[in-house]
């Protein structure tokens, strides 16, 4: 008694002038094996994806969405798409589009990370290849939602991103942002840095620049990145400068510099990266010190959504040479 | 490759014979700000919803219904669609509807709440708009899933609800409710007053009523609500009576009262809605106390599924003035 | 705004060509009275399955399966079909099916349980019909995912599992499973032993029988299992020797054997069972002890879906009679 999905062929068979509120479902997976320096460990993973979208009588686009995995509220976890801690919601129109929820910051709109690589798209590796932005995408979580507005003029594009400043875990009346919030005794919440971001882009086709800039109280950053393209080839490239950003005790991040490239040919794609982070001592007599990450690796496309891809990192916060091998499956 | 799911105008293209059941898959988001009466906060969320529906070959209809968010089974969280504590399941038939689950009690089903405000629909304030039923709506959680029987006879509904009488969180055979059960360790379970409720309700079009009655242990409630509507204005009261219901240490929780307004003039309602709670001191030369909560709100209805609504709320219980304003979607 | 989704009737409206990777949801839920010896209790659940499907160019099939209730991942829970441990992964082409995740042992797989009684499917007595499985099937999840491969040759199955023999729980990178690890400290994981299992089945169509042999460290398992059905009654036995496995302090659990059998005419079926465990002392002067649990129930198929089912049962575990009635839905 299975109810049946269809399909990436849109079967749109709405009426006209009927409202087109709708739910789309997919899903991701994958199964391999990952080797972190020691032994190999299989590796699997299973995920849902609900997709939302509607339209108003007047043309305003809106929708939401959200992994089930996303929905996961716990006294360890405060990630929530029912609490606006996960996933996220959006109108959009002419005036641009402005989404709510556990959203990007304007900065890593407008910039991104670099390629990832292997069967875990980096995570076997620490996910290096996402560059650590000040703010958003997780950072601000005790503040809630994050807010992210877009807007596009010509080739250029323009962001802008914020939290509230004020801090959502503590008890009080803006805690209530669920119907079963953890707290909800009346009384005062506390004051935090609004962590806010403003970014811009300018896409010519075959290249595309970014610049941000992001605060949160007094810590800052400064990212630019770019991506180019020659034929098969593509190159992208992120530097990011932080001012007042804590690392571990007695350091500061000071600045995180990389490089990525992919050559694909047919179904198959060999993409490679390389990172390096540097942080500044605080304390007279001890020495900076600076982080290298690197790796390669290749993707090869089954069709139908299953593709096979692995490879192979070396990073000097794991001090070991790790990889990963296996097929990823998108439904 | 997403599967797109169709649509607000259910294009059944079952055969005729084969088994109807089926699972509807639905949503629902909000976007917008909350004024704690210190400072305003984003608020946002996206939440899934499952419907499923059946008919045996008799007739008998049968279905359940959950959101992702219900399902949310933790140490600190019992709320489980999959053991019986959120969401429900129910049979329906000539003699009437019985629901099992996380179902409302007899004098919710029969009397409900007050018109709610706001873009968070009352949240912001502390949901006040809410009677404090003494059974059912997660009030019995610790004796896991409460039932619900409904039976229409003419312009009359009669209600009847209750819990189990029996605790299901300690270990013991009755904790097996599910295949994660907490505890499996055989042994006795301990017992616990049933919580039950009766109620009966009369709708003659333009106006409703609704009288219930429920125990749990010493503690009673009667609840009396009734609603009116003339032309485009429509109004809800309701009264609520408690006995030896407790409230903070040395006080008792004696009785609640309030009503609700609204006004709707195409697109647009405006309601309003006022609640008074007395708590009784048993301590002699300590004064009984009163709380007031009110508040005045807007919903437009901009089609589609979306809904721009704010409101604006006084409680004793926040001691501060607090709004909300946003964007509500149904998907 | 509700989206139907549908259906029994398998509307496939494919175009042909076209990537046919898709997402299936169904459910089940059921509503009942579980008696554990001392009161009667209210037992209900409703859940949902996603079923992912696909298939690459060459002929792959690949897939993917959770619920809901499944995605469960906090400080007291480590299921997660979005980490592995729950839920499964699979490919399938003519060399056979590879599934990763919370699969079964091929012993389970070859040889599987005794029928379960009741309307909760055996679980209001402690689920004794499930025989205790050495490895898989939840059995080893802190090494993280398991792999089943299982291949066809005319009537025989032959089926191969293991663990990966590392502890997944552990801080280390071999901890990244996911993009939300509990640990990602870089550092060593922990060694395990691999639990590995080797099964075969031969299916003859009248009967079938399996035999089944795993090992985790110094613990070993044979199980030999047969069923064999004569018109409308069937029957299956299955028998488990243990070495060197745990059970409470001062006892090696030894054996377990067990007989089920079931008569269906038209809509109703009738089940009973019977299963016993044997423990052995390893302290002189303690004596050995037995187990015994049985129970006999029926279903009765309403059609549709809906299946009105009750069981009885004793079980030494327990020390009790116990018993279940109510309804079951699949959707």
């Amino acid at each position: 008694m299975k109810k049946v999905l269809f399909a990436s062929t849109a079967l749109v068979m709405m009426t006209a002038g009927v409202a087109s509120a709708e739910v789309a479902l997919s899903g991701d997976g994958r199964m391999g094996i990952v080797y972190d320096g020691n032994d190999a460990q299989f590796s699997s993973r299973i995920r849902a994806r609900f997709t939302m979208t509607g339209e108003s009588d007047a043309g305003l686009s809106f929708g939401g969405t959200f992994r089930v995995d996303q929905e996961n509220y716990s006294s360890n976890s405060f990630r929530s798409a029912a609490r606006g801690t996960a996933g996220a919601v959006w109108i959009s129109g002419t005036y641009g589009k402005l989404s709510m929820g556990d959203t990007v910051s304007a900065s890593e709109a407008a910039v991104g990370d670099l390629y990832d690589i292997g069967y875990t798209e980096g995570s076997f590796a620490g996910d290096y290849e996402e560059i650590s932005y000040l703010t958003g995408d997780g950072e601000n979580l005790n503040q809630g939602p994050n807010i992210l507005y877009e807007y596009s003029y010509n080739n250029f594009k323009f962001y802008a991103s914020a939290s509230d400043g004020s801090d959502n875990l503590v008890c009080g009346v803006g805690a209530v942002t669920g119907s079963d919030a953890v707290c909800n005794v009346p009384g005062d919440d506390d004051k935090s840095d609004t962590a806010w971001s403003l970014a811009a882009a300018y896409d010519a086709g075959n290249y595309n620049v970014g610049l941000g800039y992001a605060r949160h109280g007094d810590a800052k950053e400064i990212v630019l990145g770019g991506e180019a393209t020659f034929n098969q080839f593509s190159v992208k490239a992120v530097i990011a400068d932080y001012k007042d950003r804590g690392w571990a005790p007695g350091y500061d991040f000071d600045k995180t510099y990389g490089i990525s490239a992919k050559y694909a040919a047919n179904a198959l794609t060999v993409k490679a990266n390389w990172r390096r982070d540097e942080v500044n001592s605080l304390i007279a007599g001890v020495d900076d010190e600076s982080f290298d990450s690197y790796g390669i690796g290749a993707d090869y496309d089954l069709g139908g959504g299953a593709t096979v891809a692995g490879g192979i990192s070396k990073s000097d916060y794991i001090d070991d040479t790790v990889a990963d091998f296996g097929i990823k499956f998108k439904f």
